[in-house]
């Protein structure tokens, strides 16, 4: 699992910084890509990116402004051109359909590939997508529109049967295999005692990745970060400039660490970051955070960051 | 007034090539550029270009394929960014009004300037355009969806009276300098005879350039190209893949070349290249036009082409 930032800028690009977009790579989880926001130019960075357009499975966006969005019409119709024809589906505040529809509908656009556009408006947290291996839930943020974060949860694995073990001891599915599951002890027709343990394999807990659209500081922050693995925050400006965060509702790199802090979460991500900040001077940001969180990371276009293997439960 | 290729490319883009836009660079002539088409990561290419983009005036677009329209949302609101506050206007098939109102209202977007955005679905050629010094015609062509041509005319300039010389003379305003215009000789008080010429400056020939949407050969690229001083032209394909050209409704290098020949076009520039010429292999689309009309240039991302003085008109 890892991370992959194709765009970190924040309003319009700039030489240095695409605008926003960011890959979770899950080839080992599902042999997929999941894409969060997709501002213009984010094909072109896939481009120079290792990563393939047509394993995108999922895009989630955070909220419509034009950098977050804009690069959604040209995404769809290169996926159609470089002959994807596996299903695609998109989750977005309420607005990204119509958006969608239009540039498709305008461009004579055809995809190759069936398209979904699952819009949500709730103003509460809730579960967005559930299956056996992840959960999605989300909740809206403090931003000029509608802006939400997503808490990206793998499920927590129990431990395997080791079937090959039982089998080598002559033992065959069935009752016994159930008690086993359960962690019972098992006592044979010879009178041979086993424990449960030593046919269960490590189970692990589950991983968090939380992924946040543009906010001021709010409890929200909180409760899609907590404990998790890895947080990618925004952090338009230092905090020398709180009041220009405070006006455009966006954060500051102090404000992203105090909530990773106050959350629990392990690392930072400082992304969305403003032109103002150009080479060398994007660094204070990363310098700010660590004050008060110290695994603080700065995103550029093209960073990876691998997200650690999930960790065996006690 | 010269003309420069933001993307030369076809379809989607590639690492060589973006996809359409072309600028006229009209800074001696109004302080301004016009841009003909705006496909995704326009604005990125401005980035790297001499070009200001608060001193668009006018957007041509062709047609509405992704790769001629997709870029126009971020380059709006960019403007914007940029503190752009001069009017803006598109010109454009019907269609381009839903794309640009869907995209700016969705995503929240308030411009700092005047927008206008002009449609057109006329089925004949016509005066899109016109002020004292230029004047654009239109004519649909031929591909998959409605697709225009640009015929930019800048209008032929009358010799202007010389008045510091005819007061040089004692020659005040007056009917004099009416009967001097109309080329009329003069017989002063004195005696003295003028003639008209001596007072009259040169005077200048129109100048054409003809800038094309996505085409099949047809009988409106003569009628948009005719005595034209440089032709822009899709070159989608090389002739030995003239049935792919035909199928998608485009032309092959030779097709511009029989066209800007038959129209008397001076220069021809080949753009909107298929991605499966990359490098040198783009050479050959340029080198078969050439046997049919000599003066031909590639298009490439980035090239310029400085479009020759106006004609002093005999």
């Amino acid at each position: 699992m890892e991370l992959y930032f194709l765009g970190t800028g924040a309003g319009m690009p700039s030489k240095e910084r695409n605008v926003t977009s960011v890959m979770l790579n899950l080839l080992a989880e599902r042999n997929v890509y999941w894409m969060f926001d997709c501002g213009e130019g984010t094909q072109h960075q896939v481009l120079r990116a290792p990563v393939k357009i047509g394993k995108l499975e999922k895009l989630f966006i955070t909220h419509l402004h034009g950098d977050h969005i804009y690069g959604l019409p040209g995404l769809l119709t290169s996926r159609s051109y470089q002959g994807g024809d596996t299903p695609f589906t998109i989750y977005g505040p309420k607005g990204i359909k119509a958006f969608v529809d239009t540039a498709l509908q305008v461009s004579d656009a055809h995809l190759t590939y069936e398209l979904t556009v699952h819009e949500f408006s709730e103003p509460d947290a809730h579960i967005l997508f559930e299956d056996d291996q992840f959960q999605i839930r989300i909740a809206p943020l403090v931003h000029r529109v509608d802006s939400y974060g997503y808490r990206i949860v793998e499920k927590p694995q129990a431990g395997k049967l080791d079937t090959v073990k039982l089998k080598q001891l002559g033992i065959e599915s069935g009752p016994i295999y159930g008690k086993i599951k359960r962690g019972e002890p098992v006592k044979l027709a010879d009178g041979t005692e086993l424990s449960a343990e030593q046919f269960i394999g490590p189970s692990y807990a589950e991983r968090v990745i939380t992924i946040l659209g543009d906010t001021q500081p709010c409890d929200n922050v909180l409760l899609l970060a907590n404990n998790a693995e890895v947080l990618v925050h925004e952090a338009t400006f230092a905090e020398q400039r709180k009041e220009l965060a405070v006006k455009y509702y966006h954060s500051t790199a102090m404000d992203a660490a105090r909530a990773a802090k106050e959350a629990g979460a392990k690392a930072l991500i400082l992304t969305h970051i403003s032109s103002r900040y150009q080479g060398e001077q994007a660094e204070q940001l990363v310098a700010e955070a660590k004050q008060i969180h110290m695994e603080t990371y700065l995103a550029h276009d093209h960073y990876r960051y691998e997200i650690p293997g999930r960790r065996r439960q006690t």
